[in-house]
């Protein structure tokens, strides 16, 4: 275990009335608000009129119309929109890309130069606005996290910063509102709340194992649990597992004591620039294909106690079988999902391998991940086994 | 899984060189603070002298002293020195006694009455002074929790006090600190941690999968790691495995979406408040027999649970048969620490079961926890079967 500081100070309202708290938590920070949203979905499933009604008493503005990966553009809008306001909270409603939004327009108001030098390491502040979040989609953790992940338009350049000025004031999660969420939708935040208990599970550092086994019980119970949210959306107490697994696989304490990887979010991050994929798709194709490179470039032995542990993978003795025979199961988990494992599956061949590769080597200056160091060789690698 | 609220703001410094943050987050609280400490131990390990090293610069003043059931005259003393010399930071080193008091002090002097009053529920502050911790026995969890107990000696009357005012600002846990503890209150401070667990772990709420498998994972880890530092007390890896367990097994995340039981606890008081005898000794004896009511009163799912998934139980698919198996590999590990694990052993007749008996019951008004709802009977029966 390495020395480490843990520190996570947003304030969870969990559960079906968690939402009758949002007047007096939002009214602790002032009287002038900005609501931050994504398109008509909030509208549609009454989630808009329930805020709303809830912020009764107080002044709001709106900022409507995030978008997946959210965009500069709508981050600088909703500075101005706080400047000209005199907004004292930023309360974001969505999923991760209206809260990041609202992540990034909270540290652009107390920021004299422009708001990308925060982003891309030229500028720096010390406060931000407080930001409250209600959350409709379980995949990004951004309700309590300390990261916000901003896309440049211009040159798509996809850009995070981790703070703890990020971190939320409160968070309010109501399982109720996962009910309306599309299938594919579900599970693709299935995959990206387990990527971020991978990430952090796939480590080097060795004596890791209270967090380690927290996180394979974490992750179990996504495993077990996902499936009834397919077959049954309105499942109060699957929704309600994983709602709460994925706020707790980005807060950081699952990070405690250890490196995390990684690299698999950078290689999808490559893939999903180019492609029309979502996020969580992208990381149900990259993650095995990263796991299989790295059960051949000596993982085997984590591997083996992933797939043991997570996907009950009877000990046969020899760590790399039963590391390739937890892939597969964790494979057949995401295409029982209704989700692709492969790229062939999504019309993507190889012909930007070699440059997705450098990008992603060169984003993390020579050598992605730590786990297995991957230079731009084993990214393509790596894509090619995603094939 | 019901509604809930969570937030835990103390910052974490944990490992091998944290106590070199110490100047520093002490210095963001002012300049005057008041030490507060037990007996020799932290002199005689060298502890003390690096604190003081560390708070070079800074005016210091100390209380020495706490006991065991730390005392409301100890924390009277504190609060009058803190008010004399205007302390803005407390900082307890040690363990769960020298943090409590130093709870208690820090509540104190922001309440204009006694500070008996916020024990006994008479009186409320709503300002604390800012407190540090330097952790030195992994047991109590108080470093990273809402709660502190003290006992008022002139009549034994122990009283605990949960507030969010009690989270400390910050804690430092330094898993060499803990090398020089004695076997017995190593062995005590493993009880005590997966006590706190266990409380919350036995509850009638369904659907509480994800804190479920996480606590197991804990649990786990303390099951394997305990054994290593009673043979090797320097095993750093081993050491903060209990720490970080510790620490994480009170802090309120294990008790989300549920609520807990703490029938094993009452009882435990009752009976170190007659005989002379540890918290964690006297867990040790009474939480298995609390099991075995709890298995004869319609307890055995979650108990087999608990056999199966912490102490490797074979599911034979009887419920009652597993459940029993894991209480006595509960108990067996317990005398693998050295412990004992019955009231006789201890030279303790069933002469005041009575007595403890109504009082346990008496303070929770009538009936005791919530997996099985005790009567004073009830309790009185689980008395007889830790003989």
């Amino acid at each position: 275990m390495i020395d480490f500081v843990f520190q996570n100070p947003t304030k969870i309202l969990f559960g079906k009335n968690a939402l009758s708290s949002l007047h007096d938590e939002a009214a602790r920070w002032g009287e002038r608000v900005l609501l931050v949203y994504g398109g008509g979905s909030i509208k549609r499933t009454g989630v808009y009129d329930q805020v709303m009604a809830q912020l009764a008493g107080l002044q709001v503005w709106e900022l409507g119309g995030v978008q997946p990966n959210p965009r500069l553009s709508l981050v600088r809008e909703g500075i101005a929109l706080c400047r000209e306001q005199g907004i004292q909270l930023v309360l974001a409603v969505g999923g991760g890309s209206a809260i990041d939004t609202a992540k990034g327009i909270a540290n652009g108001v107390c920021y004299d130069g422009d708001v990308w030098d925060l982003f891309d390491g030229k500028g720096k502040n010390t406060e931000v606005l407080p930001l409250g979040t209600v959350v409709t989609i379980p995949a990004a953790g951004s309700e309590m996290s300390d990261s916000c992940v901003i896309t440049r338009e211009e040159d798509l350049c996809k850009r995070g910063r981790n703070t703890p000025l990020n971190f939320p004031k409160f968070s309010i999660l109501n399982p109720e509102f996962t009910y309306t969420l599309p299938p594919f939708q579900t599970a693709c935040g299935v995959v990206d709340i387990m990527a971020h208990m991978m990430e952090r599970y796939f480590t080097r550092v060795t004596h890791v194992e209270l967090i380690d086994r927290m996180t394979e019980g974490a992750l179990k119970t996504v495993v077990n649990n996902a499936p009834i949210v397919m077959q049954d959306p309105e499942n109060y107490d699957a929704r309600a597992e994983i709602m709460w697994a994925g706020c707790l696989s980005h807060n950081t304490l699952l990070q405690t004591g250890r490196v995390g990887d990684w690299a698999s979010h950078k290689l999808e991050h490559e893939l999903s620039a180019l492609y029309d994929i979502a996020h969580g798709a992208g990381l149900a194709i990259v993650f095995p294909a990263w796991m299989k490179y790295a059960l051949a470039h000596g993982g085997e032995a984590k591997l083996a106690q992933f797939g043991r542990r997570v996907f009950d993978v009877p000990d046969s003795g020899d760590d790399a079988a039963d590391a390739a025979e937890g892939i597969r199961r964790l494979e057949a988990f995401y295409r029982s999902l209704g989700l692709t494992t492969t790229l062939t599956e999504n019309g993507i061949g190889d012909t930007d391998f070699g440059r997705m590769a450098e990008r992603a080597a060169a984003m993390a200056g020579g050598v992605l991940g730590q786990f297995v160091p991957l230079k731009a060789a084993d990214c393509e690698a790596i894509y090619r086994l995603a094939l």
